[in-house]
């Protein structure tokens, strides 16, 4: 299986996905800063996989702090300096790994869990060692359940497909963006082992090609049979009655279902409605967040111009060019023919659909609704 | 004035597209096949300055003959050989051309025109030189009053817009695309010289980045604002209430209405129906096939996979990824606001609008209606 966050010795390693498919290449993260850096600059990608990468780096940074190494090798000019207490350690961590991705809220569920954890094992006299030994066991728990949730969710998803599915993806949601099997690619994987799924068609996913480089990396590794498509084509190949659903993932779901996700996602279930055909959103519960009324308040991250006027190290837009690069788009829940999650299948309307949910689950959830509200996939 | 297309001495010279923005290299092809190739090859692009490009080739091929050439220093294994005789020279140059892109419909009006004056020559007595020359100037004529339906189309559609409006469009349809000025391009250029123009967004138009490389290049030339954004981004900026008219050429119009254009045309339709947005054809009148029921019967030329695997050198999908990369798309009718044209704006009900229009224009036509419907632009 491909696992693409490893944590071994106190180093956090991370198939570089900016280099895939052409090479397997793992880095090797010694700090907090590294971990940091790699998901700034898309080493790992993919919400719940960013969130298990920022576990490990909280655990990596209370591992070097128990050590009297202040959370590792630090950059000239990082803080806190050699030997610095646990406590400022761990804060340090959790900020900077905060402010590496505004959207994903996975990132920010994994990180409020690992502080939680924190808090409980200080509040219980833990020593460093302890509470280092904690944090590790906690990450690894955060990956394992993703990697279950995921297996629940491709369960529910893949029973929504008719016989012979042809199927429409966007980006990555593989193996690769979570801590195993995936969202929507892991319904995609789940159906095809089942045998219902004919064929996939995979958006290239521009400006940073998550589809053309790693979605079809993993189907190609699973002799899924598929065919890369650009993303202005998705329209061409409905027209021609090719997709029987459009299966997506989401980066945050708002309490009324709209769905932020991937730059392009907007258009594909607008597509999908005027084409007729379903198009399914597949996240883990804790990509929902009831706390926000709608998909107006979500943060839209605008990352660097240079992923659009070119790629690679090929520039093809003429120098100066103005660029708007918005990383996601929202979807409005009235596109969503329904949200797929671990916890079950969500309908319109979604507002009805996720309070209820919030409801039932919360009360009984004890000390781990302290730290967030689920582990993320 | 941008020029892509120039006749000189006998040789016709491509403003080279595919090396644009970086450098401005103008190729000299010096026989029928190599501008065939160069069509083929997208040196030059869009479906007016193809016919035009088409149109030199035929007058190269008639001037080659006329000295005693064969149509230019053809390939090893190209025919017709040194000394071939006039008509098998322009007959097999009509051939070659006609067979480089099966969907452009101004590629085979231009060279019906082309070999309508061939045809008038040979049966007025004239020459092998009367007739180089007439073909010659056939080209040229082409390729004014291409600019000149342009200034016309522009005019018409400008005045739809709004003042201060921001439009979007897609792939290049500009002075580059035609015999100078262009069609959406060219509504643009004139609105913003009439001060009714804020702002452009411009699709970057993958596979084959015409709208990153050649239009964002037109519109820094001339100073008017624009913004790069990859394809899939048109439905956030349609959303956000960015844009006030979508504008797109064509390569092909069916007697209903039903357009072929680039590959993505068929989604921004569909987004700007959704987003209450205007969307608009701009196309000379020779683009409409009347004889042509609806969109159903457009061929669509499925270009080379390794446009989508990569660009430029770069290779970023795995080896051996199945593509499918249709060139174009065809939107519906009844997406289409209005069909922008050299001669006036047509409305829906298009079957009507076109039948009309052909019925008025055909009969006064006399010898030009022997030659294809209309020059293009």
């Amino acid at each position: 299986m491909i696992r693409p966050v490893r944590y071994e010795g106190g180093v956090v390693h991370l198939l570089d996905q900016r280099r895939l498919p052409a090479e397997e290449r793992w880095q090797a993260c010694r700090s907090v800063e590294e971990v940091a850096r790699a998901i700034e600059t898309m080493v790992v990608r993919g919400a719940p996989a960013i969130g298990i990468a920022a576990a490990f780096g909280v655990a990596l940074a209370a591992a070097g702090a128990a050590r009297g190494r202040g959370g590792g090798a630090l950059e000239p000019g990082g803080t806190p300096g050699e030997g610095a207490g646990l406590e400022e350690v761990v804060e340090t961590a959790l900020r900077r790994l905060a402010a590496t991705r505004p959207t994903a809220v996975n990132l920010h569920w994994a990180l409020a869990r690992m502080e939680g954890r924190y808090r409980q094992m200080r509040s219980a006299g833990a020593g460093p060692d302890q509470v280092a030994a904690a944090l590790e066991a906690e990450a690894r728990a955060i990956q394992e359940e993703d990697l279950a949730m995921c297996l629940r969710m491709a369960e529910h998803g893949a029973a929504l497909l008719p016989e012979g599915a042809q199927v429409l993806t966007h980006c990555n949601t593989g193996a690769l963006a979570t801590g195993g099997h995936g969202t929507a690619l892991g319904v995609i994987r789940t159906a095809w082992r089942q045998g219902r799924l004919r064929h996939v068609w995979v958006d290239e996913t521009r400006p940073v090609l998550q589809g053309a480089r790693l979605t079809a990396w993993e189907l190609q590794k699973e002799g899924i049979p598929h065919t890369l498509i650009v993303d202005g084509a998705a329209a061409a190949v409905m027209a021609a009655g090719r997709v029987d659903a459009v299966l997506v993932g989401a980066d945050r779901i708002a309490a009324n279902g709209d769905t932020a996700n991937k730059i392009g996602t907007r258009m594909l279930a607008v597509l999908a409605r005027h084409h007729g055909i379903p198009f399914y959103v597949v996240a883990p519960w804790s990509t929902v967040d009831p706390s926000l009324p709608s998909g107006d308040g979500i943060p839209i991250e605008e990352r660097n111009p240079e992923e659009v006027t070119g790629f690679g190290g090929v520039r093809w837009a003429p120098a100066g060019t103005p660029v708007f690069n918005p990383a996601f788009d929202v979807t409005p829940a009235s596109l969503i023919t329904a949200i797929v999650t671990d916890r079950g299948i969500l309908r319109p309307p979604y507002i009805e659909a996720i309070a209820a949910r919030a409801r039932r689950d919360e009360p009984g959830r004890g000390e781990a609704a302290r730290w967030g509200r689920s582990p993320g996939c």
